[in-house]
């Protein structure tokens, strides 16, 4: 049984639409039914052509989506609505979607604002509907091995945090030019506060928080527009103070000049340490202070269930992206169907990013560009 | 539009099943509409279920498949099949398949010995049905970019190739615990003259005739069995002589403990060189005699068509072993697709491995074994 | 002709003291002709016996040293005096050996506080002596070329610099146990204000401002001592703006567990940025927006003089640490070799860390201790 | 007490020289007393004045050296002569040197031709003088550590070897151009019947027998003249047996255009692998069969006297190819010191190569070259 999926935003050209439709059909976990692709009714239409739909199936808008969807027989009704508008579109539809009965897949910074983040997390429990956000990173294999191996106790007490995303695409003022994906992440009327932080710190600092098991709970930020005329963040640097008393250092860059998308981390614990690079994706290596370091790798026999049934292939068949954002779908999905059964997800289903990581991103946010402005060392992370 | 998909083997259970289906879906150019997964009625029946396909499609032999489906109105007919049997089940399968009208995706090595691949060739030049064989290497975007940059003579001449596949994990006697994947790889009825060699000697040959461009002409071959009691060699090195004079070194073995699947290539022409290998598979090392080592990498602006059009994501977002198998199926659905608009295909599309790559790959093998038990140094590259 | 050289410091059984005698022979530049090894006097002369210098050249004091040697006839007389003690035997020996007409080379951090540094910059200046301080990591050739590739505008008006010094060694209360090494540095009477901060944090900064050609202005820092006990700092971050208006990150922690001596650089322009990490000393990762990752290495043909005039062998011959400390006293006695023969010395030569960096490096573990004291955000770095 | 050093060639402008006076000085157990630097008169002064030798103890000739050396007394007299000529002039003065009294450390291959390897082998024997050959990579720390590995059974019984080293700088037709090292090097007057196969692979064939501490018994090579108008070989390949019942491949090539000197290899046994290579010298990998790759790291406290004995400083701080050569030299001086002191050498100490290697690698060249030029697939390694 395949769950009925819909998307709202995501048509042609869009490169973060595609990539859900392949993350959602690599696991053949859903099936898309329908779709409000563009805000444009014309190029809605067009996607849905080309996506295979049915004419009556391709909305003008999102409102139109959950409401017609909702006149449709159960068996027929779209059951999990994908959203991947920019970030000053997320809100509403979610709202919209939770609230008429549908489980929502949302793109990340989760709102334009802590206020719709808080909003939003009072509907997902009022509701009782499914939440996942796609917090991509969180759900690579040897990630999620890195969880298991703190939270085991492998590394003692964890007290530092390294967390690295250096990107070097917007070096130039790519928004003057005329390209989509700068123009909108560099809007403060669609992105929100925050630029770089909201983009790409907020995966850095979830990647943290997921990785350790820790919540951060102070902020020091030096945050720069370093680009000419941008008007949001293009790079920051953040000290932080985690709740064990662990501290950290979180950095985000837009402008590292010949940076891809290298998002890096180390944490350190009393009697070791570990390190993930997104580059070499597939392996974790383990250092200690009296031993060889180890390099664990994913699909290997000796890691846990969790890396395991977020690996399709043997070691040394390399997973990436694509797969690591199927994972995220495969978990969600394998979450609702247990509820759909009654039973109870198993806890490698559960452990994809959901609200509460929704809320503390817009927090981080909030709280970062706060701390950046501010002339005190520390920023009481606040929610 | 999706070709209507059709599969021979790989039911519940067999690991290359799951990857054929998984790169299919990956850029949705085909839907399943078919199959006979297994000999074994009961189990093609589930397979067939549990992918969800209609009872009446799911068929207890391959004989069965072809001789209904040919009987279903053209646009309902499976349009291509996908053979992912043991390979003493290639052949017949495949001849009856393109002799029946249906284009055919077939698992590599070719088939059981030289001689069937050579009828399969003229099988296919009679029926003019278009043919793919799954060397699934050969799709990753930056053995494509190092296949264009030899043909343009970025390197100068070639002088040197090395290709060297290890594996680790027949370096136990895995097939007396009644591994399957081992038992029928070991099973000289099962797995023709080779093992190794024919497992992943032919995929490190076919990389480097695609490479480079060039032709194996002679083969000194030494070929192992290490493991006691193993009915075919788990284990072989090759020295190799090509059409332009060049030389080169072929490796593979499967009993390389603690080795995963790090196939890798180094090529070497007048004025430079190139090092690719699995394990990063997104970056390709250009070498110069007086410049720095330049790192090419998936996905960049600065890379030819054959190799964007073989990547998804930007650079820095990692495509893997699936992706590279997606590649491969979607340039056969772009191929197939073009002739049924009566277009030619475009160049890029029509790069996926083939007959000709089958016979040779054949050829490899027969020659390789030979060499391998003669006491002449070198043996003549014979068809 | 070789310049004679004392010690003062660096007896038997100490790390450093032996490193500074490789380093000194490794280009012959230097014959060690006295020394006063400990301020045991019995231990300096076993030291002195083992090294094979007669009982009369080998002293009980500094003071001896200095006074003594003075006496000899001036083709006799030591030349040079290297200084190898703990932080708080830096600043006097240093000076009467100045003011005494012998040029010395001083162990980092340079003296024991701010204030001692600044007097011995005067003292430096009025005698005209010449002054060389043992900063190491910016002897790596490659560490020069990144120097030459910014300064000579490679990457363009410079944005961002991170720099990164993991080490583990005192992840636990190693001076409890006695051990030599750990006791003296994490003691506030023999290492000054600072640990972490002061052993690598200096190195650290100082390899930030080398490579960049920039100053740093403001600075924001973490300082943490997380070894229960400790009475040092044993971890440290700090976010920096230097004069140009850019920005960096600085860690230095010697509880990263499992990390051994990594230091690590990434400095990002308009253009473009580069990479260098002590592990592969031997390359430069140089990044660009639009073309591919260059690996630039030492001994190769297109590198600048500053690079190739301290390699000795060709590239593919690795050289390290050894080869880097050899560096900074080959180029330092290519200056006073020039200086004796009336000559200007050469840019290369005169290409050495001296009493600038060390006010410098003084004034850094002044600041930065003082800011992570400190409640407000930006501490200005004064001198 | 330091031994007393003279060198018979490697005057100035020769890469090798310089090299040997280095290794000689890291860690001071020589003390250059005299040398004959060149054929040359005039040249073998000027070498000998800048190395600040007294006149009388720069020779015309090696017969000079060793007949004057002899009549100094024995507390002045050179004991150990480092011989740096090209491979012609090995074999006279060193069963000189040795039948007068004097140990010999010769540069390899050892000698002209198999015969004159022979003979000196009976020489050191008859003399008892103790001879060093300066396989330099098999003092690596690390490789060191391999072959203590490997000998305590950690991969099991060996059953695959893979040895390459690759080189470009000959891609061209350097000797045309009056290159000194391309001259000598391609030269059958000086070099003998080998190129490649004596200055690389007569490595990296004594690598594959030290780590592995096995034998070759059969060869089967590859060898090629691949530049134009090149007189000896530049290129090639070579199947290996081995007298365990391994087999091996290695491989030595000039012509691998943009390579610089990375010398590696791989070993495998019944349950793991270890994987060296000189790029990345200080570590070491270990993989099994179903655990995670270790990487082990010189200077760690968990390697063994091996290991720690040829390395000086801890971990992190690198120590490259220049080390390596002086450990060759430390642990030869070592041996002669225990010998003066009429005590056993310490098993690390006597762990340098020498004649047995020497006959072996000369062996090695003859059988490799007949074996290329044989139509048999193999040929016996014979002495």
């Amino acid at each position: 049984m395949r769950l009925r999926l819909g998307m709202i935003g995501g048509g042609q050209g869009t490169f973060i639409g595609a990539v859900h439709r392949i993350a959602a059909r690599i696991d053949w976990e859903y099936e898309l039914v329908c779709g409000a692709f563009s805000s444009d009714a014309k190029s809605s239409q067009a996607s849905g052509l080309l996506l295979g739909l049915p004419a009556n199936r391709v909305y003008n808008s999102y409102t139109e989506l959950i409401e017609q969807e909702k006149q449709l027989p159960e068996h027929e009704r779209v059951q999990v609505i994908s959203i991947v508008t920019p970030n000053h579109l997320h809100f509403a539809p979610a709202k919209m979607a939770l609230e008429n009965g549908f489980h929502v897949i949302l793109d990340k910074p989760m709102t334009f604002s802590l206020a719709e983040a808080k909003v939003l997390d009072r509907v997902v429990r009022t509701t009782g509907k499914l939440f996942c956000l796609t917090h991509t990173y969180t759900d690579y294999p040897m990630i999620k091995e890195a969880r298991q191996l703190i939270n085991a106790g492998k590394l003692g007490t964890i007290r530092k945090v390294y967390v690295d995303y250096p990107q070097g695409w917007l070096s130039t003022f790519l928004e003057g030019d005329g390209n989509k994906q700068a123009s909108w992440r560099t809007d403060p009327g669609k992105s929100g506060i925050a630029g770089a932080m909201g983009d790409i710190g907020t995966h850095a600092f979830n990647l943290a928080e997921y990785v350790t098991g820790l919540e951060v709970t102070q902020i020091c930020a030096d945050i720069n527009i370093v680009v000419q005329d941008r008007k949001l963040d293009d790079d920051g640097a953040a000290l932080l103070k985690f709740n064990n008393g662990a501290s950290g250092v979180l950095t985000a860059s837009q402008i590292a000049a010949g940076e891809e998308n290298n998002l890096k981390i180390r944490v350190y614990g009393e009697t070791g340490g570990l390190e993930w690079q997104q580059n070499d994706a597939n392996s974790l290596r383990i250092m200690y202070i009296d031993k060889p370091v180890e390099v664990w790798r994913a699909g290997a026999g000796y890691t846990s269930l969790f890396a395991l049934q977020n690996t399709r292939t043997p070691p040394g068949h390399p997973e990436g992206y694509l797969e690591a954002f199927a994972n995220l779908y495969r978990n969600f999905a394998l979450t609702i169907k247990a509820g759909l059964e009654g039973k109870a997800a198993l806890p490698e289903a559960l452990d994809y990013p959901g609200i509460k990581e929704g809320v503390r991103g817009m927090a981080f946010i909030e709280n970062v560009i706060a701390s950046g402005k501010s002339d005190k060392k520390w920023t009481e992370f606040s929610i």
